[in-house]
């Protein structure tokens, strides 16, 4: 676990973007430029698929100055992919890697990315080719398993919780009522969507939340909006994306036969659908608002306790690997120290982590299903501490620009 | 013109909310306040609803720290309305404001609301009751006549432009390409939409842009999706919700039944009905994003520039009217000082500036009519300006706490 291994590294990031994914970044490529056993460090174009077709950048020709900003620059510099591997392209990564005497392979993404990287360090294991394998986690969904909390989520959360305040506000100020049905991401966990109820910190809570880890009843759920406007005059709902019935069904089904590379669902058109149910219902003037790609690229917004940790990730990621560690994904621990939010590191099993998702727990969603309760917001809330000190330049965010010089 | 006034004043506001409206609302109630000649500031609740039903609030009541806080708080603290009012309305008008002693009405609003300020004014001069009326700008839309630019605006677009780069960041990462349609807010003036091109400052400008004042022309929108694409294997388009044929019809028609209180039609789902259009014609990942509320609402991405000239606003209305004027709007000038830009103060009648549309000329569209020019971008740029500081609890925006005690 510590035998010192000389070679070349790649990076590559993969899946849906976040606000922070580039943060990581940083953390691997800032750290492994300045370790003295990485001997070249090479970025992959669009995540594994770079690395397929040899699309790769010599990362120590870029200015530290730039490399820098992508601390506050959203979504996947390198470029990413959706793209699952298969026994072919096992053989062939050990073909470049050994090319390129690539001795560290450094992946960051979500579920998928760690079965990806699961499979490249049991092939590189199998073959006897020495090479350590290590997964940096990112995910707005924070469905991860075996890390705390993923990087990503906190900043998706922050933008969600001031965004639902803002829109609170908004649609409080008609003397006429108004249902407004906002759409949140997460297809299976409702991390996200509870992180709504973050705006109560504002008080602007939305008034009912419907998560992906409770089956949809629409009768209840029309019969809640119901209660709250007749109460209220007004009515703040979130919901997740992912919200289906007893038998698993979507509720969102729109285009059931438009998939992604992994065959999951893209879902969208939700939160139309149920204002119109509402409106139907109450009579009420409704607005149905889907939070679409906003939530997870919205870096102006993100949490500087998330940036800091994603870089930790990336960082902490690297210092494992040249220790001597491989086959892992970097998991966060948390601790209250004097009642402190403290963030620790540790290193899960690939193997364990890869394709188990992690929900919200039952207990941290109220009796009737259609709130989270205050152990869910005594656990978000930390991480969505911090404004970050992003550089600005004609009122606009400045962004990393990386020159991607191919080798 | 100086003949000293003393008197009550009452303080409303009107139409769809913005990100600063509240800042103009401080800058009334707080120069008021102080102003010697006002004897006491009312806040009527929803509008000239509130006047109409007497329910008005003590403003001397409010602790003053909160009151500095509508500085970032956005949409209309003391509650809007989107009521048209008749003759009947001016009477009881009167009536209010003879038991109230209201020598002063300031109303904070868009093209209606200014409609309605005027006949307030005309109905008060008519009558013989004295009372300085006083028109304080706001609207998203920009779309005043009279004025430079309006109070609102520039934070939306602020908000505009910094979306649109960072879903642009985000909808480039795949190796697949990708068509993006942005929904922007503006029924027939391009204002809005046209700052997404701002984004471009951020090297991620979009690709297209269709503002409402060039007819639309599905074939056309069509072709220079596929062009951009072929191109780019990238395509992203900024969308006015108000975009019609050549006939006049909106291309929104979703429900043409939907209509606001003043008649006008309520849009919507556009962004996802044109994406489709693009995806059968390029068989790319399509997808619509309509910015919603989302734009009109976002303090906490305010420019500071648009937060400072909204109270500026309505400061600039107490002390014109306490000074001896009434029948006017303010409005803004531009001027540049050794290059740099600055905002003055004037005066227009209310009689000229309500119901009269201001929309982007045509010499600032491009020859194509699908993108804005350069002086577009020279004008905008200057308001989206300063980032804010606002007050932040719990990694949350902290808004005003109003106590709203009613008289």
């Amino acid at each position: 676990m510590s035998k010192k291994l000389v070679g070349a590294c790649i990076f590559g990031q993969s899946g849906g973007p976040t606000s922070v994914i580039n943060a990581s970044a940083y953390g691997v490529i800032r750290t492994a430029l300045d370790t003295p056993e990485i001997t070249k460090v090479y970025g992959a174009a669009n995540g594994v698929v770079g690395i397929l077709n040899e699309t790769l950048y010599d990362m120590s020709l870029e200015d530290a100055a730039e490399l820098e900003l992508l601390l506050n620059t959203p979504s996947s510099a390198l470029g990413s992919c959706r793209y699952k591997i298969g026994d072919d392209d096992l053989a062939r990564i050990l073909e470049v890697f050994k090319k390129y005497d690539i001795r560290y392979f450094f992946y960051n993404g979500g579920n998928d990315s760690m079965d990806t990287c699961n499979k490249v360090s049991a092939y590189m294991e199998k073959v006897g080719y020495e090479c350590r394998v290590m997964g940096v986690p990112k995910t707005i969904d924070n469905d991860l398993f075996g890390t705390d909390h993923c990087p990503g989520y906190g900043s998706a959360a922050k933008y969600i919780a001031t965004t639902v305040a803002e829109v609170y506000k908004d649609a409080n100020v008609y003397d006429t009522g108004m249902v407004v049905i906002i759409e949140i991401m997460g297809r299976h966990a409702g991390w996200l969507t509870g992180a709504a109820a973050l705006a109560g910190l504002s008080d602007a809570a939305p008034d009912l939340i419907y998560l992906p880890e409770i089956p949809f009843e629409t009768e209840k759920f029309l019969s809640d909006i119901e209660e709250v406007y007749k109460r209220k005059n007004n009515c703040i709902v979130a919901v997740s994306e992912g919200i289906s019935y007893a038998d698993g069904s979507l509720v969102s089904q729109a285009n059931p036969s438009q998939t992604d590379g992994f065959g999951h669902a893209q879902l969208g058109g939700l939160a139309s659908r149920l204002a119109e149910y509402a409106k139907t219902r109450t009579g009420a003037k409704v607005r149905g608002i889907e939070l679409s790609l906003l939530q997870r690229c919205a870096a102006h917004i993100a949490s500087q306790t998330d940036i800091d940790e994603a870089f930790l990730a990336g960082k902490s990621a690297v210092e494992y690997a040249v220790g001597g560690g491989t086959g892992k994904m970097v998991a966060f621990t948390r601790e209250y120290i004097d009642g402190k939010y403290h963030c620790g590191i540790a290193f899960q099993d690939l193997s364990c982590t890869a394709n188990v998702e992690n929900k919200v727990p039952r207990e941290w969603i109220n009796e009737s299903g259609n709130y989270v309760t205050e152990d869910f917001i005594k656990y978000a809330l930390p991480l969505i501490q911090g404004e970050n000190t992003r550089k600005i330049e004609n009122g606009l965010p400045r962004f990393a620009k990386l020159k991607k010089v191919k080798v």
